[in-house]
């Protein structure tokens, strides 16, 4: 399992904060796989972990939007049943990723009283009250906000006033600059993509959406094909593939980035195949001709059945790769798998000199999960 | 240009009332296109048009809700600039085309203050706010249910409640017969495709939701790739294309239908490849495995730029197909060129005898825009 703590601007005092919630994410869905959970249950297990964490924009310590207000997105799919959840801007609930979650599950129940079709993407108010309907508990806004949220928050409003009122064209060169900072601001959305025992694979993300959104903004965390993905391998697919995103929902929700990520995968050469989809279908998208810098980061997990012959043994096992890529400055990332005794961590970064949102960096490993077959 | 509306049952003593909505959208578009208009205005005008219908589910008359209130699903996308806007679940908006058009041309016009990203896709109470404020006037919520829309709720209600009860087990039978009726309900949401003079195209649709939804759930009409897609033609592509959908949103959502048929559309028989798409990335889709009926309709235009010499003029042209399709008992097209004096309407049926979910239709015409060379 694999999971990711936005992509965006992690500092050196930060970046401790950040591998330690990774961390513990990856040890709680690995806890949830060795119990016999499967793939959907890890991934959601793993994204309570980064909601919770008030260093994470995600569930509690999300961005405040333009009112001041948290209003978060978050989807989860399970890539053996290819159901899907989302929920968008809504309020009040702890762990945004259990509501998407409990849509999933619900939706495998089939039809509702009627015949009626059950909801796979509610928004706002109504995906607030479905959820209380549903036993998920209210969480007050002010607990969701932290010390650190509320003074983003109050330094934004005055980046944003001081921004507009040298839109009556006083200082263009100071304007520039603020831009900038704004921009290398709070991407950090989680996300994690998980493979369990039998093969399965999901994957989910949740986000506090950028700073200073307009309310009721929904970005790539709530959008089917662009937060996240997950497809078991099937009669066209020889691999099982699976991804979330983090970074500028817009730049992800329009260049489909999940999904393109996760068909680029069944080519042969994972590592070749997340570098050309990063290359040609988000940087170089005809979708984003007009942006000067696409942020966006991915974690990307695939596998496929192996078996080996050993002595009088016939090792069956799981072939898994795991990548990463981004455009933004650093992602965060863990990693673990059931064999291992704790999960790594690493901070990744651009190479040195190149320019966020127009260069990429990519990166990943390989693992087995072997058993030996009766 | 070429709208629908809706995918669903369409009785014969409604079906006037819907040719004569669909033939005065087609107007409207062609009028504009002629005045001038880029196919993204034009698109905008054919859903206002239709939207205003009392007898479509969109804007005024749109499907109530488990609340008995009106929230609706509307998007738009421009395949010059391939920019895209979107709202979900908003009340108190006559014609929610207005804001999602309104957003995409927002967007266009570069970053916010503070270099804060425009979004592309608003919901519920913030969407609503944002179009206040952005001069799109409100419209009380009882002015946009109909007496039908009013009647239809109290039979739906009644319906749920005889289900519910029946849930405890008295009555299987009834229960089976009564879900059947309901599902041949209303689906009628609204659609429009068109391609300008200039050779751009452009897609629209807009949804008051599935009758009885909860609140705040949103349909594929405002989901990306799902309700509409609109590419002109590039380096990659040799054809533009511009499809909308209707039919059950949650089917319509997980198939990404509208973008799959737009990608289908390159292949060279358009007529074999929307058959293709619609057996095998719709009826058959892996995505809707669980599913017993696939409920849903496309309409799709594809062009490309052609030249002819005659005698001493070379006469430029674009050759347009459009193409519609249905897994719904019947759906309502309307279709005119400039060159047109009035509008065509059919109402497409599925061959007798044919399960509605399992089974299609699909028919279409071609048309050549023709101008003199200078």
């Amino acid at each position: 399992m694999q999971v990711r703590d936005g992509a965006g601007y992690h500092s050196e005092s930060k970046a401790k904060e950040y591998k330690h919630v990774c961390k513990r994410a990856c040890q709680r869905a690995v806890d949830q796989l060795k119990a016999g959970a499967l793939a959907v249950e890890a991934v959601a297990a793993a994204l309570v972990e980064l909601e919770d964490s008030p260093f994470t924009n995600a569930g509690m310590g999300s961005n405040l939007n333009l009112s001041g207000e948290i209003e978060c997105d978050a989807s989860i799919m399970d890539g053996k049943s290819l159901q899907y959840g989302a929920v968008g801007a809504i309020s009040g609930i702890k762990n945004p990723v259990l509501v998407a979650n409990r849509l999933l599950s619900e939706a495998q129940k089939g039809k509702l009283s009627a015949g009626r079709i059950p909801p796979c993407f509610l928004v706002g108010l109504g995906a607030h009250e479905w959820a209380i309907g549903h036993g998920i508990p209210p969480c007050p806004s002010e607990k969701m906000a932290t010390k650190f949220s509320l003074s983003a928050y109050k330094r934004n409003k005055r980046k944003m006033e001081v921004a507009e009122e040298m839109d009556t064209g006083r200082n263009q060169t100071k304007k520039k600059r603020l831009s900038a900072e704004n921009h290398s601001g709070c991407l950090d959305t989680v996300g994690a993509v998980v493979v369990d025992l039998e093969g399965n694979v999901a994957a989910a993300v949740s986000s506090g959406g950028l700073a200073m959104k307009h309310p009721g903004r929904v970005g790539q965390a709530a959008h089917y094909g662009c937060g996240c993905w997950a497809e078991n391998a099937c009669n066209m697919n020889s691999y099982s593939t699976a991804v979330s995103t983090s970074g500028c929902g817009e730049h992800l929700i329009r260049t489909m980035l999940a999904r393109e990520c996760s068909a680029a995968m069944q080519s042969e050469d994972a590592h070749q195949a997340l570098l050309e989809a990063m290359q040609n279908k988000f940087i170089s998208s005809p979708f984003l001709a007009s942006e000067d810098r696409v942020l966006g980061g991915v974690i990307v997990l695939r596998c496929c059945r192996c078996v080996e012959a050993q002595q009088s043994q016939n090792i069956q096992g799981i072939l898994v790769e795991f990548l990463w890529s981004h455009t933004t400055e650093s992602m965060c990332v863990g990693y673990m798998s059931a064999q291992d005794s704790k999960a790594k961590t690493h901070i990744s970064r651009l190479p040195p000199g190149t320019i966020p949102g127009q260069s990429l960096a990519i990166e990943g490993g390989v693992c087995r999960l072997m058993s030996v077959a009766e």
